[in-house]
């Protein structure tokens, strides 16, 4: 097959570029070559508990270097959502440091207090404690509408899956009968659009590349773009081929990216 | 009335005898009356994340003696199921510090790790970490049964209605599919027969005094034992009236009770 065609890549990240801390082997070798090759890039992430200062910095440690505009995280898309739809509202945030460094840099307006807020805005947390699920859930019981970056239950993390941002959404959810208003994350249609946009390209010149069925692979079958499912991050590859929608393509790693690019551009 | 047919009172704490850290009016001098006539007692409490020692300290600042047999807690009964059904099994508990001195002080074993847990207890935990949570979740996704000391949403505490242990017991369960085995707290029989047992009384000598319906009425309802509601915490006269199962008395507070000491006394 060939890459000609494809103009911009929408590259998932963890499980994808790295893995915790550590990048994917031939992750900072390839991303070299990509650019190489003149395709536009754009990163596109379900963290919302990062902000793209922080991820930019942990790229850079890695050897991959980006810009700003072409790290997209849920927190990111989180903000432009707010802004875009009810530029007036005031936000309370429950999630890491991360969030409120990537809302706060897009200028959304924060309420003073739980009560005051229009939007509750939930996000993996954690050091979370009690004072903060507390506040969190007086601004739901007050009426404040939940937008979520994301629904996971659970994440890889060190020593084995972890507690995810499900719970503290269960938890609020549960105690004051709000009902989540927005998902953010992929594979929402909110970060197909993003990655579109900020790619400047039409879904039929681009690929998404990234570790998970349902969330990289749904949201580029969803929004009309091809997909390439890698198997560095949360997926098997009996899992993969059992699919119900299969990925156009299934790479051990993004590394499987390099020949086809080689070949695009011997002809 | 007479409480001369009455050997024992069921008294609860919260709302009962105080609010927060505030005895209620009277609460002082009603139970030394209550005393003087001889009568019988027992403190019954929801509470979970305290210890009989915090419990009666407390109760001693506020000039109300108390003997530790006469103090029953839900971690308290917590401990006595655990010991009484499955005296080798191993619990991880989530919560706070109260709870853990309860139990190591029934001697119930608890585990080195959460997956090494037969049980995980949860009560309220006004100073949990994310460490915790996770430790919770990998308790109970490997297999370790839930019992909960109670399963309220909120509770009255400082500056308005709290976040109670529903919200942890929502994050647990809706991340890990497990279901609550066990909720200790009153209403619930393990309550009523610990709180008879300590008395060494039969139902109908005894009487119940508390301020939520759900709980302490219900309780005495399902036991057979007498009810008198106080309007001093949680539950107003409107309310009390409304209920479908009504209390035998409904009383201003505590203090209610003095008369019918002094004319059963007096006969």
């Amino acid at each position: 097959m060939k890459l000609d065609a494809i103009d911009g890549l929408i590259i998932d990240l963890d499980g994808t570029i790295y893995l915790g801390s550590q990048a994917i082997e031939g992750a900072k070798e390839t991303m070299a070559h990509i650019r190489a090759a003149g395709k536009k890039v754009v990163f596109l992430s379900n963290r919302g508990n990062y902000s793209r200062r922080m991820c930019r910095e942990k790229l850079a440690a890695m050897g991959i270097p980006a810009a700003a505009e072409e790290i997209i995280l849920t927190s990111t898309v989180t903000a432009s959502y707010l802004l875009d739809n009810e530029p007036d509202s005031k936000a309370w945030l429950f999630g890491d440091e991360g969030l409120h460094e990537e809302l706060k840099s897009h200028g959304v307006q924060l309420a003073f207090k739980p009560e005051e807020a229009d939007w509750l805005v939930i996000t993996l947390h954690e050091s979370l404690t009690y004072a903060e699920l507390n506040s969190a859930f007086r601004a739901a019981r007050n009426g404040a509408r939940l937008i979520v970056t994301n629904e996971d239950k659970t994440f890889p993390g060190d020593g084995g899956e972890c507690i995810d941002v499900g719970a503290t959404i269960a938890a609020i959810v549960h105690t004051t009968g709000a009902e989540v208003s927005v998902v953010v994350g992929k594979p929402s249609a909110y970060m197909a659009n993003a990655a579109l946009r900020s790619l400047g390209l039409p879904p039929e010149r681009c690929l998404v590349i990234g570790d998970s069925l349902h969330s990289d692979i749904a949201l580029g079958k969803r929004a009309g773009i091809r997909t390439a499912l890698v198997l560095s991050g949360s997926t098997t590859r009996e899992r993969a081929e059992a699919a119900e929608e299969r990925p156009d393509y299934i790479w051990e790693s993004i590394s499987d990216i390099r020949p086809m690019l080689e070949s695009a551009r011997g002809e």
